[in-house]
């Protein structure tokens, strides 16, 4: 049995299974690299490589298929077509009549290729990530590096990374990963969103993580942040045993959100397109809390028609005729580059540059349209639709954006709270708006100035920090329906804490939905008052954390 | 007489003169371009252009002599002999041998010089700068294209550009600078403190300004705000004698800084190291309320010896026997990289990264070192030696500075107060330091989440943001001394706003002082704080410092 690790749980569950580590990037073999003389031999070995790859992919395929997935399927087996075509085959074997060695040919050869395709418009570029994965696979078998990406496993695995980036979890299978492990992190990278929405235990910001060796079976706890290297039965079955607690707590936790004393707090879910409704309704969300709108711009050269905008609007109002839809306009910007709107110049520091609403100020064709699809989208419909803007700072962009929104027919706008200063002067903000949205992960990061990409201020970018709750106060006391979107409203306790702050709904990742409900429900709102009093009294988020729970009594309920 | 064109004014003073345009950076010539055939005319071009920049880089050396800087002469000089240096001739006389175009040739020849002295150890490598400022001016003249950096004139000019970088101006002369103009930046841009360091009145964020043609005459009022194309005589006159007015308001300010009723608020000066105490003194400094200590460890590959930092620190200890000395220790980060401070990692946003204490605390040999040699430096000595960690967010980094301070001798430890949480969560601070000192510049670009870089968002980064203002009244009002060493605290109206919120001492940069301490020394106590109350009970910057004014009557004496 091993010492436990300490990290950062980030989220909930328990999970026990075998290492696997996540392999680096594959180097680009060096441009000088020679074979050492016998060309047939080499073109052998580079040919079995690629078909090597080939066969794999289509093996890979066939499980895709046989789960049910039959776009994997074909992507798969689209790549294996790709690693058979004849006429790579001939650059490789060129290449190696010229004397350069089997990695550095298959690289060349595989560059011609990545070229044209690149420059052969939108659906092929995107093609490009394919054939670098098909290339980067035959390297690493000629030079025996590990495979690269996400690791291949008989059995489910606890993932282990330094961090987890979009590209590595994109092909992730739910069914194949236990838990989630990463050295750096925080609570809201996106390792730990990932984990959230796919809901499986994570633990992030773990000192040691990256060397724990491939095979060694792990007890990860994502509530208690800790991961113990081979655990005796008794330590599984005792975590498993807190989980079922939880779990039979969460399954008797239905119906709209409010305290133990019935006061009422929507519990809404974070989507970002029509296709994330489905889980929203099964974890019992009163409405959405968040629409990100980026998923409609990103990876494409010109806007969205107006016709597809209101289409992918409509659908996700259809799904709460009773409930509510809020709705975030565009937040693009430096780090969220589109390619019709170009930044206007190089940003040292995107979080702090033109984003969100500053950027939508230089382009109000762009703002003016969406706002007018989501007008047409939401006519003759029954949910209410509200519409905020990002990245807002003072009352005179509170204002700009209203008046945009009411030149549009839009009813209900309102702003987001993420920039210290528009939480600060919340006062001045509310006359302008119908309500606030607080971003907790952004507002956390400029309150603390500490960038959440960093793994090594992770203890810096924790919404538990008393600054933090000192910027909620006075967005939740400023007159108007003030909710929070960010990460913080999926934890249990924070939830409790934010209520008891004045915050009036909570909006988060739909699996998490269950557990707030369950939490909400076991105190008053007295309990959640005291409860923030007390954190707030608190010098920092770890006594923040431990004063609240001193007023939350039925967290233990839950295995919390 | 043109139209007024208002900017942010940053820097006071009136300025007229002819408008001269910073030229942009020289292109890399095409490198497919070819001659048209003519070898021989070709390579006279091109060496013609060389001795051209030969010979007016010596004449320029000959005029920096003749205004006793000999040490520019020298640079100078030794520019000229690259220019004529044999070998590079040779390079580019076979360049055009084999058709290429003079001046692609001139670039590639100078790009076999620039990689052997790029590899040729610390020295030679700071060559490179030199060598490409001679490429660029010879292709400049090869292509017709403006020749690059600050530009020649026979009278004084009006320098106006996009922005400036440190490069552009570290040879300007500051007697052929009457104002500054840009386009961009922003009241903390690199510009704007150069402006009010040199005394030159500066004009920022102005729309239009690169439109303005070289020769045009104009007047810029540094304190307006203003520059005005074409102006009558009278217009000159009135605006000069309104400065004037000012100037001998300036003369009679002398002695500590107070209040008219006689509170006191000792007026320091920022510096950067020994060079700068002359003008602290000058003056009037009462000591120094921000040593920044970086330039000991910049471009360098090793820490600076214990003795050299000693010197460094006790030569502005000993200008000051009876004041303080604050001291900032290493504020090093990713946007300030050290050679022998690697950062951790990539960092996608720098500013909110691992910067200041943050990064001390992964080397804490190099702090503690600093703070030995300080100790030292203040051994025997009578100024006091106050010692501050900038970048600090919460009370636990706070009582780890002050351990480190405690262990190495440092009687006086306090923190820089930039981060909004720590502003937010001053009480907490307190009861571990002894001072405050506010960072107004990255107080705000945290508060308003807007970088201090980015001229498109200039007006977020007014230090007379209310939120702003809300942030320094906690610190202000956290029971240990708190003083401003930001820009906000050399702004003749805010320094007394500030003075009203509770600061106890203004830093800022030498010639800023005597207009702060005429200001001061107007209004009474209750002014300020009457001041003080108007401005945070304001929504907007500009609403702010409007009701400010209005309880500052004195203002209108100095001409502001």
């Amino acid at each position: 049995m091993g010492e436990v690790m300490q990290g950062a749980g980030v989220s909930p569950g328990v999970g026990f299974g075998p290492v696997r580590g996540i392999a680096g990037a594959v180097p680009e073999p060096d441009a000088g690299s020679r074979h050492g003389g016998d060309p047939a031999a080499e073109r052998d070995t580079a040919l079995a490589a690629l078909e090597a790859v080939a066969a794999d992919l289509e093996e890979r395929g066939g499980r895709a298929a046989e789960a049910g997935n039959t776009d994997g399927r074909d992507v798969l087996n689209a790549q294996a077509l790709m690693a058979r075509d004849p006429g790579l085959a001939d650059g490789v074997r060129a290449k190696i009549d010229d004397g350069v060695a089997a990695a550095r040919a298959v690289f060349e050869a595989f560059g011609v290729y990545r070229e044209m395709l690149a420059g052969a418009g939108e659906y092929m570029a995107a093609r490009v990530t394919d054939l670098d994965d098909i290339r980067d696979r035959a390297i690493a078998r000629l030079l025996g590096l590990p495979m690269p990406g996400v690791p291949e496993s008989a059995e489910p695995f606890v993932l282990v990374a330094r961090d987890l980036a979009p590209a590595d979890t994109a092909v992730l299978d739910p069914a194949q990963v236990v838990a989630f492990v990463t050295q750096e992190g925080g609570p809201t990278s996106h390792t730990a969103i990932l984990a959230r929405t796919m809901g499986v235990p994570a633990v992030v910001a773990l000192p040691g993580a990256t060397s724990l060796s491939d095979g060694t079976r792990v007890l990860v706890d994502g509530a208690a942040g800790t991961v113990r290297p081979d655990p005796s039965g008794e330590e599984v079955a005792a975590a498993r045993a807190a989980a079922a607690v939880r779990a039979s707590a969460l399954e008797e936790s239905t119906g709209p959100g409010a305290t133990r004393d019935g006061h009422a707090v929507p519990l809404l879910a974070n989507v970002g397109g029509p296709k994330d409704v489905e889980a929203a309704l099964a974890n019992g969300a009163e409405g959405v809390g968040l629409y990100r709108t980026e998923f409609l711009f990103l990876d494409r050269a010109t806007p969205p028609s107006d016709e597809e905008q209101e289409e992918a609007y409509r659908q996700v109002l259809e799904a709460f005729p009773d409930g509510r839809v809020v709705v975030r306009t565009l937040d693009a910007g430096a780090d969220k580059p589109l390619a019709f709107l170009p930044a206007p110049g190089e940003e040292p520091n995107p979080a702090l540059g033109e984003r969100g609403l500053r950027m939508m100020r230089r382009h109000p064709d762009v703002l003016s349209a969406q706002l007018a699809a989501l007008a047409r989208a939401a006519a003759g419909l029954t949910a209410k639709l509200q519409v905020m803007a990002p990245m807002v700072t003072d009352a005179a962009e509170a204002a700009y954006f209203t008046a945009a929104c009411r030149d549009a027919g839009i009813a209900h706008p309102g702003v987001m709270i993420e920039v210290p200063a528009a939480a600060l002067r919340a006062r001045d903000l509310a006359p302008e708006v119908e309500f606030f949205s607080i971003g907790t992960n952004d507002l956390t990061q400029y309150a603390c100035a500490a960038d959440r990409q960093i793994g090594g201020l992770a203890h810096l970018q924790d919404p538990w920090q008393p600054a933090v709750l000192d910027l909620v106060a006075p967005a939740a006391g400023a007159g108007v329906s003030c909710g929070v979107c960010g990460e913080a409203a999926g934890d249990p306790a924070l939830a409790c804490v934010l209520v008891g702050l004045g915050v009036t709904s909570l909006s988060m990742s739909a699996p998490s939905l269950p557990l707030v409900r369950a939490a909400l429900v076991r105190h008053t709102l007295d309990e959640c008052r005291e409860a923030a009093a007390a954190a707030r009294a608190a010098r920092t988020a770890d006594q923040a954390r431990e004063a609240a729970r001193a007023h939350l009594p039925g967290l233990a309920e839950l295995g919390l």
